[in-house]
């Protein structure tokens, strides 16, 4: 009995609660006004506590806010901002400049904020504040998801070089058995963590953690790839997305008038429209001038020679200037400025779905922003809602229209094997190619080289 | 005001449905009774819908039932889970009688089937009804992914064989680059759809079904992948479930009394031992039978000189009796008896918390079972909980453990490369080989075969 008459008690303060606007949500009037139609008031989902969120307030240090006190709040987001971006653009740059391992870093860094932006709007809604044990579990995923992809990609582009030290090998063999056993350890923890009391919610954040890896810890591991394959196929992405939300931000600013779409209503067709253009030009300026440098269009590899990361190749195809006949004129041009193309046309039409799909999860569960870590953009999560999108496909891309096998890297598959199945392979290859009439054997073989 | 209005008028009579116990949940007391401190009466989550999903009632057809009716439950419901599994290991056993593509082809059913049962309690609980397009999605992300997946496995195992239709060749060459855009294109099918009351619903139950690819599809593509590494690779673990599974109940049904997990309170340590005993011997005996046929060891190959599939292999090194050296006697054996002992031990020991997981996610959704497909068993996610941790983790036995380089693998990847880089990977290799003293060029080279 007792259960069910303090039932009814959460159930009349609840709607007490709706009748009389609730302070916290007060400073928020953006997410709560038109969608009250599916607050929840209920014993679970507690959608006003996501309010109490540090959200972006459009204030930042002292000094900064006197001084643009007599401004129009529209102004003083703008120029609070465009400050900040500035700051990123540059703190940016310089990363770049320390070189690929530092900016690898970083966005492991990046990752596990924009993590903790998500999972923590799962905590709020769904009041973990009982279940302490499950949000260490929830970061223990995130430790053992970035162990499986760090490790696989380090394998992948390293792994001659990390087998090296004795002590290191087990760890390159049986990676992914090693990995698995620490997800299948989270995953026995998780059921001897369940609490009768709390199974729903509990079930619910272990799918809300789930989803959030994917998103977040998957993609980012796309990213670091794609910058293993040279700092031009992160950076140039990177820079569309940056460059489209900013001028789609600027003509939308100044032009906008045409509602682009629901989810967002500050989004407009003049913006949309004038940022894709904007992009388009940039991508290719931008891919012109970095493709200059080797340091840039190289994919990093280890050199055995200088026993250090190397950042010079032979340039591939795509970054050597090549011939186009077109019917009436001759153009010199890098086949990298075509996938420019490709990539910007990308960034600027389904890119921005990135963004819409992140207001309609903010809208979702009222909120404005994903968190306060950048003043004038909110959370890190407000800022690269696209920039994972972009990742995947650059690297979906990469592996469909440009990577070549690799010679070397087929050299130590071959390697891995034991001595008698590489000579078996070798005269497989060899009587391959023979009657392929690729290799013809002359009656005496030449001494190599 | 309407708004509220309606709102207070919804709460009135939630509380009214607390009082008095709901007719739907009336035969279906095991999952009411003991979580009622977690009923959502709110407009998001209906828990009572789920008890609504057709459920396992333990009567099966006319004839059964009524030569069955003066049976006490417990010994009724034994006799039928009794036969139905028995008709379910024959009609397995058909299956792997038509071969390995007739076994994928029922798994991906299964598979579908599976998803089908998760996703229908989410379309429940969340009250889906008014979102038709959404659930067209979902199984439109499931045909995303299963042919994302599907196509992986195809070209890593057929790839020469798929490239061979000229039309073929692009489906190969730039099948994550369609997969993605498949999935984006859901991806942006889901941005359109959102409708403003309901973000909350849409945004749970895209998290949801993500999650269900995550556990379903994902997960059983490692199982078909197990299945062309070998028939074995597939038979003896699934058969160690089903084994573990069975003597678990029958322990438990003569010897239980001490239980085991809150969780489930039916299972018991007498169950979870007497399983775990009786799996390890199964393994060793069950492992021991399949090894006498070629049929079951050998990985899936396409040959070229038959024109079809072949079940023929060299055996490798886990299927090759070997002698081991004790220290008071010599044994001879077949080193896989050995692995079988790695897989029994995980079957036992973490398969079950397959199951603790899903009885879980039952309680907190306060169903009985995932549906009624099978009499007796109740869905086919009650029978198969545990098969897909299962799934996995042999996927990474094998290929931590078992996998070694395949020379056939390796000649493809050389052989996709163009002729000019084909002839430089030769002469890397030849170069290497011969400094490590694997190849020794004579002077005079003889002709090849």
């Amino acid at each position: 009995m007792s259960e069910v008459r303090q039932r009814q008690t959460d159930g009349t303060s609840e709607i007490q609660n709706q009748n009389e606007p609730t302070k916290e949500t007060g400073d928020n009037p953006e997410s709560t006004k038109d969608e009250e139609g599916i607050t929840d008031p209920d014993n679970m989902i507690d959608l006003n506590a996501a309010s109490s969120l540090p959200q972006d307030t459009g204030k930042t240090t002292d000094v900064l806010d006197s001084a643009l006190k007599d401004l129009t709040p529209r102004w003083r987001n703008w120029i609070i901002r465009g400050i900040f971006s500035w700051v990123m653009i540059l703190g940016f740059g310089f990363i770049i400049y320390m070189g690929p391992l530092a900016l690898v870093l970083l966005i492991l860094m990046l990752q596990i904020k924009c993590f903790h932006e998500i999972i923590t709007i799962g905590y709020q809604v769904y009041k973990s504040h009982d279940l302490p044990w499950f949000r260490t579990l929830s970061w223990y995923f995130l430790v053992t998801s970035n162990y499986f992809f760090f490790g696989e990609s380090m394998i992948d582009y390293f792994g001659v070089l990390l087998s090296r030290p004795h002590f290191m090998q087990p760890f390159v063999t049986y990676h992914r058995f090693i990995s698995f056993s620490l997800y299948v350890a989270g995953f026995v923890g998780f059921v001897f963590s369940l609490v009768k009391k709390h199974y729903l919610q509990q079930f619910t954040l272990f799918g809300w953690t789930h989803v959030t890896l994917l998103i977040v810890v998957t993609q980012s591991h796309l990213i670091m790839q794609n910058i293993f394959e040279g700092l031009i196929w992160f950076l140039v992405p990177v820079s569309m997305i940056i460059c489209n939300d900013i001028w789609a931000y600027i003509f939308g600013f100044f032009f906008g008038k045409t509602p682009l779409i629901k989810l967002s209503p500050k989004k407009t067709w003049e913006g949309f429209l004038g940022g894709a253009f904007a992009t388009v030009i940039f991508g290719i300026v931008l891919s012109n001038i970095l493709m200059r440098w080797d340091f840039f269009v190289c994919p990093i590899e280890y050199s055995d020679e200088l026993g250090t990361l190397s950042m010079e190749c032979i340039r591939s195809h795509a970054f050597t200037s090549q011939e186009y006949n077109l019917k009436f004129m001759k153009v010199q041009m890098y086949p990298f400025t075509l996938h420019t193309i490709a990539l910007s046309t990308f960034a600027s039409i389904i890119g921005p779905f990135g963004g819409f799909f992140a207001s309609g999860f903010k809208r979702a569960f009222k909120i404005k922003d994903f968190g306060d870590t950048i003043p004038g953009h909110g959370g890190l999560m407000d800022r690269f809602d696209c920039q994972f999108l972009m990742g995947a496909y650059v690297h979906v891309y990469f592996y469909s229209f440009i990577r070549v096998a690799n010679p070397t890297k087929l050299l130590q598959n071959v390697l891995a094997m034991k001595a008698e199945d590489q000579l078996a392979f070798y005269n497989l290859l060899k009587q391959t190619l023979t009657s392929q009439g690729i290799v013809q054997e002359p009656p005496v073989e030449p001494p190599m080289q």
